[in-house]
């Protein structure tokens, strides 16, 4: 069995992009090759091409097909495409496209260009994109839609499916029909396959489950709208304000976008940089130096602090060398331990396994954890001590680590224990307090918690060596 | 506006898991009050009990909405409940259940209880599952469903519509018509919205657009039938066998669901331990002390090495102690910027952005930007190690840092630009490199990426030490 990818399924016969380019001049050609492509394709051709000949295909094309892509947020040079397309096209291109599109093309216009378009729009969309611009882009309302059906509750079944049939042609918004009673207010939710599937004469109100609909408010978080649509599985959730009107709805197409650029956002941050919002080859190298050199920076100015740590103990190193070649060692488990609390912390916090209320529940376990983890990695340690120092002294008759060996190899030991614990609950503790502040949890990075645990590591080490080694190498 | 969680829209009047078990000895009481929750409310009251009690629940309610909370992935102790109900309703509830949670169900048992409840299927679905369970389940062929609706070629709409009706009533299926022609092949798929807004006599082949169908191959990964679904905006897409034939359909809420655990398993990964696959506070202490202590040891040994390289340096320890101080600052600012690099480049790998191909783009993009990047936290540095000289000299009249601190801070300056770079190259090729061996890139986890990059840190740092104070401290 072979795989055979959507590449190679989708692309039969597949035109190049410059293809694409020469039949601009040959519209019904141009519309013929086009007719069997799935848009996401097209959409691909058109990045490729310069943005002033995707500009050229664009209106050469079939308009209806024009509207499509523009309502593909895969088309990646939108915004440049459409601001060289002529004015008499781009107006009503919008106003073909659907509101969640519209919004999300507008929001990348800057001011000037986004004021000269809107007055171009007729009334009744100026207003309502005004309406739309107003909810912040993370949140349900941001990114909602407008064209749902919305049908009264005394209809009955066959009214419903002639509405649909005159005016149920916009993919997005015909698979769950919204029932409002007289004020308007959402009251039950029909799926197209119920529909389909009862009696034409039934009233409305009697077809389907008597559940009560689920909704979101406009100002919930868009990845919580995400997790809404997956826990019912819903193919779009109606988003309704305080007197139970639909405002609108977010459909399922939308969420996964969301869930895969909130993926991309959460891994940038964890990985102990700004998110960069574009695909990695096509941010420039400014905007790349930026994005990481600000936390770069901050975390360096932060490590800082190890060096003042070191230099406190300063005279311990200097009687007794043998104490820093253990010190990136003893450092780096804290970090390691504490990148796995936070990761841990991090990704149950989003996934609404805990809450904030859970936090000692969570402190509890991972002081536990951490003691044992610590006592692991201690034990290695010891070993490898007493092992190498053994080893060294048969071969070669020298010692590796001086005669108090087994006291170093105790204060690794000893160490370990303590920086693998403080470790594991600076990871685990630090996202609730990021979130308690009303920061995102995600940004206690894994980079973030190691810096924080270097410093105190350093403290701890020298502590432990100097209980153990006193009157001995200290 | 006040946010409206999905808890309070969906939980007025919200029953408590206490009083379900109560209503279990009064099933008409119990049907009344469970017909107005939706199924994931309900599945999570009945994760609430115990194992016992819920099946007792389970076996009181109506029989198809039984079937419905089984078809759920949102029941947690699915198979712990089932593994409890009787077998003359355990056999027929998985009967009922769509193929792909079938699979899901049994895939959770141990071999004895599989055996047993496969022997007390009828046998079509006993070919049937066997057939299914061979896929691995991170396939495509892993998480279809069998259940969908395919009709010839040469039906009209009416013809397609009617069978709809007839067979059409399970949620999964209907929102895609898959057309074959004589042979059983895939010709064309007609969404139920087109089929609803089209003209009753048309064939089916003339309805909808003329587009290439999107399908995948049984064995492609289940986060690139994801990818599939997202680009192409589908609701299901089907999986095909070699001759063209439908084996099943993947539905879009399988695949919000594959997205949200593959995130949890990258950012787990990332975060240098095992994927847990369980929510965070029900993992034993046994199993999470496994799955971070694996990689904690791991990382640990791999960690040692800088003691043996801390080792060779030991002299120049001994005879400038001040180089000691340093040590963590620099190794760490080289994992910092490595695990910037290998984030960027493990997310891009995931969304498609970069292939394998790609690698020599990336590694020139990121040695300059490591230079870069470097520069910026030597000067940073340098300037510290200047500053706080004067400033302790001017305050205490000592010095800090010796006679020599323009070239220790020199040292620094050039140590940075070494280490970082290197960091970001190593960062940045090791995803590469894992993905060429056949591992998973999100493996070359923040941890991992520091680990490799301290000891050669502490290489670096000192060689260029060498370089720069031969003839002064060293």
């Amino acid at each position: 069995m072979s795989l055979s990818s959507p590449e190679t399924s989708a692309r039969e016969a597949f035109p190049t992009a410059e293809l694409l380019y020469l039949l601009a001049g040959d519209p019904p050609e141009l519309a013929e090759m086009l007719a069997v492509l799935q848009n996401a394709d097209i959409a691909d051709l058109l990045d490729e091409l310069p943005p002033d000949a995707a500009a050229r295909v664009i209106a050469s094309m079939p308009f209806d097909l024009a509207v499509q892509l523009f309502d593909e947020p895969i088309l990646e040079r939108r915004r440049e495409i459409f601001h060289r397309l002529d004015e008499r096209i781009a107006a009503p291109l919008l106003e073909g496209m659907s509101s969640d599109e519209q919004v999300a093309l507008i929001r990348e216009m800057d001011d000037d260009e986004r004021a000269r378009l809107l007055s171009q729009l007729d009334h009744p969309t100026q207003r309502e994109l005004a309406l739309l611009l107003r909810y912040p882009s993370d949140t349900a309302g941001g990114i909602m839609t407008t064209e749902f059906l919305s049908v009264p509750v005394d209809w009955t079944v066959d009214q419903a499916l002639r509405h649909i049939r005159q005016v149920g042609r916009a993919k997005e918004t015909v698979y769950a029909i919204y029932v409002v009673d007289e004020a308007n207010r959402l009251v039950h939710v029909v799926s197209l396959r119920e529909l389909v599937t009862s009696d034409r004469q039934q009233r409305l109100d009697k077809v389907g489950a008597r559940k009560n609909p689920v909704y979101v408010a406009p100002l919930l978080d868009r990845e919580e709208v995400a997790m809404v649509i997956s826990r019912y599985d819903l193919l779009a959730v109606p988003v309704v304000d305080d007197d139970g009107q639909i405002l609108g709805i977010v459909t399922v197409d939308d969420v996964i976008d969301v869930l895969i650029e909130e993926e991309t956002e959460d891994l940038q941050k964890f990985g102990g940089l700004e998110a960069l919002d574009e695909p990695y080859l096509e941010v420039g190298m400014r905007k790349m130096f930026r994005k990481r050199g600000g936390w770069l920076a901050a975390l360096f100015l932060g490590e800082t602090l190890t060096a003042t740590a070191m230099a406190a103990f300063e005279d311990e190193i200097a009687s007794a060398v043998v104490l820093a070649l253990f010190i990136p060692l003893i450092i780096s488990s804290g970090g390691n331990s504490g990148s796995q609390a936070t990761t841990l912390v991090i990704r149950a916090m989003a996934l609404g396994q805990i809450k904030l209320n859970d936090w000692w529940r969570v402190v509890r376990r991972e002081f536990i954890a951490g003691i044992l983890l610590g006592l692991l990695l201690g034990v290695i340690g010891f070993l490898r001590i007493v092992i190498w120092q053994i080893g060294y002294q048969m071969a070669s008759g020298q010692q590796l680590y001086g005669d108090h060996y087994m006291l170093i190899a105790l204060t690794i030991l000893a160490s370990l224990v303590g920086v693998v614990t403080w470790g594991t609950l600076i990871g685990s503790t630090l996202p609730f307090i990021l979130r308690r502040l009303g920061f995102d949890p995600a940004s206690a990075s894994a980079p973030f918690v190691a810096t924080l645990v270097d410093v105190t590591g350093i403290v701890i080490y020298f502590s432990v060596a100097a209980v153990i080694l006193r009157g001995t190498l200290l």
